[in-house]
């Protein structure tokens, strides 16, 4: 009853996910997304897409990352990904969130949860990989949606966005050159500028960005 | 790329869970939680709890369960549990709902997430009961929080609370046992009223059933 006490103030710890605001939309929508909504979402995708990874992979693990990999953000909050000056990986501020917040489980679940948290960080295992390439296809459908959502919004240019989401392709191939075809289509519709096209929309107010 | 497609589509589709509300709120909040953050919360409730299932039990498949067991309420809408007239489990309008929503998945995958739905439904598996009993636990941690939220605003009794929730002791005892001494707490604190205490209290307006 000790030990499952402890997850239970574990569990409500979790409900603060609930309020954390990502920068991206719901669907042809102007509404936030929350971390929780986009947990699940990446989970669904996960059940989804598996068939689709380069290798295979331990689809449990994979759900498990994707659905802690944001719980840092309780203490850390939300970092956007196109942020130039505050660096998403592995900050102080993350590792001290997740020793907090996973601490809150008996100890040896707690230090299962900040291995699978860190495992997804580094990246490199294959799950890690196919965790990840989910986490960047989400926003993709969603700017794509939203006639360039955070793209416009941020002055995000393709190339970099190109280079955020290239690592799908070290999760799943073909769900990389899905992707490939979406950034092309949204450059070619002007929901993605490239890098000397928002230099001049920005010097030029008779063309914004966000036209 | 074919099958890709059609799993985008499905995968666009499950946006909008995250527009079906449930009458249940946050954890000491005024705010409804929808579906998608209802699902996220009994996956990780899964995850942290599977130990204390009274049976051994395959954790992804509980896990596909919960993640997609209310995908049906994008047609259908949420029930809510305690409603005396319209009955939750398998109605023709969640089976109709079933089938156009899964069916925009490639045909074997749409039939495999047909069959999870069913047996969650069917409640009969130890995998489907442990998934139940996340679903049963999540709303009580809620009501608990919320000075006995939608039983306070829909007038639910105690007799009736015990009864659902009761069914988390075919997943686990001991969960079971912590949930029982919540409900129990909860009278003795007054939030959760007996069906005469109710009954008095609606027709003495001294007391209302709030107080």
């Amino acid at each position: 009853m000790e030990k499952l006490l402890q997850q239970i103030v574990f569990i409500k710890e979790m409900d603060k996910l609930k309020y954390i605001l990502r920068k991206t939309k719901l669907l042809n929508s102007d509404r936030c997304e929350n971390d929780a909504e986009h947990s699940w979402h990446l989970a669904v995708m996960t059940i989804v897409l598996a068939e689709h990874s380069n290798k295979p992979i331990d689809v449990l693990k994979v759900l498990k990352m994707v659905l802690i990999h944001d719980i840092v953000e309780i203490d850390a909050g939300d970092t956007f990904i196109y942020d130039s000056v505050k660096n998403h990986v592995n900050t102080d501020e993350e590792m001290l969130a997740a020793q907090r917040i996973f601490g809150l489980l008996p100890s040896e679940q707690a230090q299962e949860f900040i291995s699978i948290w860190k495992e997804f960080e580094d990246c490199e295992t294959d799950e890690a990989k196919f965790a990840r390439s989910m986490d960047r296809l989400e926003p993709l459908l969603q700017n794509t949606s939203n006639n360039g959502g955070t793209w416009v919004e941020f002055n995000v240019p393709y190339e970099k966005v190109y280079e955020k989401k290239k690592v799908i392709a070290n999760g799943s191939e073909s769900i990389w050159k899905y992707a490939e075809q979406l950034i092309n289509e949204s450059v070619e519709k002007g929901i993605l500028k490239k890098t000397f096209e928002i230099f001049l929309g920005k010097n030029c107010h008779h063309h914004p960005p966000s036209s």
